[in-house]
């Protein structure tokens, strides 16, 4: 399954959970429409565990309650968990583009939620940054919670998968506040995501897809999630020592070779680029840069 | 006044929002229980803004609804806020215990809000780190959230004042993951946080109360939030300037010398030891490491 969350144009209501007939243009089925006691937010329904999902497969085979795509604007697939929880260098292609080592362990760094934004709404160019950049990224969701998670039931965890932008602003990353990355990963509107999170049954290999970003068309990033060190199931294990998981954490899973910021010479983003950030299987978010 | 959050012993019902009748031994008044339209939690009060604050007064001044100490236990004043935003090296003292130049800006990280916990539970130390340190901290709580907030402006955005032990597994902070600090600081139960959330009309002056941390009785820090850096107003015109702030967001300002891993030779928490956080006019916060 495709599950998003949209608000309906025009409409009050507020947010809602859907799920996509298909990918693309296909309409939406509004599941607290098809079904009153079911959560309008995605956090609870993966908090309902397998009540809520298998509400939602009953939903799409219903063919009811449909939703146009023309009469709704998707939001990110999740919003305010908890933690959005993110991976540096996690691509071997990534750090020989500069010249780093494999690390040995995962580097983790966050996001605050409010960074969060929709497949298709803008990046707000901060005043106080000149080197925001681009990172696609596989990102996924915690459905079930938890501590101590071993990796071989680490799947199980994890709800589905989706596609983020971990957009960067350079300078406070690399040079400003004590080199911790936090205030340069965090500017609002910094973590488009989406379009839909595709549930784990609905993607094959996860960590065998096409990843690409376009900048304005152009390819700037092109590699396959077979690159990154640690995979999702080591990725859980490894945080869930730190921390106890709960439904809604969003991990963002690094990104491949061709930022800006290594370019030579480096390229940041400007007013009226467009960013297509986009994974097999998963589909493409696209951001306009304000 | 001072605003907690607790539960009722031996009762279901889960939290509630109360107004301490006076410090330490005195009762509680149930906000909920005053006035059934009251929300149950702090942060759902913070965000009703003017409204609940002087609903929370009336129910203080009823005299009424009242639990007794023994009939409740309290917990993080906050809880499940979009963020804990925390700052490093704000204390001019702090900086010269380890010959560190005072930051020109202010260094801010963060925890995950799955650290907070209560003002008396117990730090749990993780079989993960053999360096976990102490770090008392004047901690702030946003009322009124906002974005680009002037500091003349930022008292009106703080709900209050409460007390924190930033609680730091060191080998992780500064040896590991690549040196981000996060992991470090975020296992679960690295911040206790409490006995209350006193509301900026009831302390004097935030910039000028004794700070204190006990291990075990004996003092290990000792000094006075005059010597921050960078006090509230200016850490809410900088954090705003990165991120939409929130009612609820939980801000940690940085601790004074005497923490344990610049001491020679290094001294770290160990099972059964007790530590009590204080600052005058707000408490204490006392927790078992276990």
């Amino acid at each position: 399954m495709r599950l998003v969350q949209f608000v309906r144009r025009g409409a009050s209501g507020g947010v809602r959970v859907g799920v996509e007939q298909g990918a693309g243009g296909l309409g939406v089925v509004d599941l607290k429409a098809f079904d009153p006691s079911m959560p309008s937010t995605m956090r609870e329904l993966l908090q309902l565990g397998d009540e809520g999902l298998d509400c939602a497969r009953r939903a799409l085979a219903s063919g009811q309650c449909v939703v146009e795509r023309s009469d709704l604007q998707l939001l990110s697939p999740v919003l305010a968990p908890e933690k959005v929880v993110c991976v540096g260098m996690n691509y071997r292609d990534h750090c020989l583009e500069q010249n780093a080592p494999i690390p040995k362990e995962p580097i983790i760094f966050s996001k605050f939620p409010s960074a969060l934004t929709g497949p298709y709404d803008d990046i707000v160019l901060p005043a106080e940054s000149q080197e925001v950049d681009w990172e696609v990224e596989l990102a996924f969701v915690i459905g079930r919670g938890g501590k101590h998670i071993k990796e071989e039931d680490a799947l199980a965890h994890v709800a589905g998968f989706t596609v983020a932008n971990d957009v960067s602003a350079r300078d406070w990353q690399m040079r400003r506040n004590g080199k911790q990355w936090l205030l340069g990963k965090t500017f609002d509107s910094f973590c488009p995501l989406g379009p839909a999170l595709v549930t784990r049954d609905a993607v094959g290999d996860p960590h065998s897809l096409a990843v690409r970003c376009l900048v304005n068309g152009d390819t700037v990033q092109s590699s396959n999630t077979d690159q990154m060190i640690f995979q999702t199931e080591a990725l859980v294990a490894w945080v869930s020592k730190f921390v106890t998981l709960t439904p809604g954490d969003v991990f963002l899973t690094g990104t491949p070779p061709g930022v800006g910021v290594f370019r030579k010479p480096p390229v940041f983003l400007k007013k009226g680029d467009v960013v297509e950030c986009h994974i097999d299987q998963l589909g493409s978010i696209i951001n306009k840069v304000v």
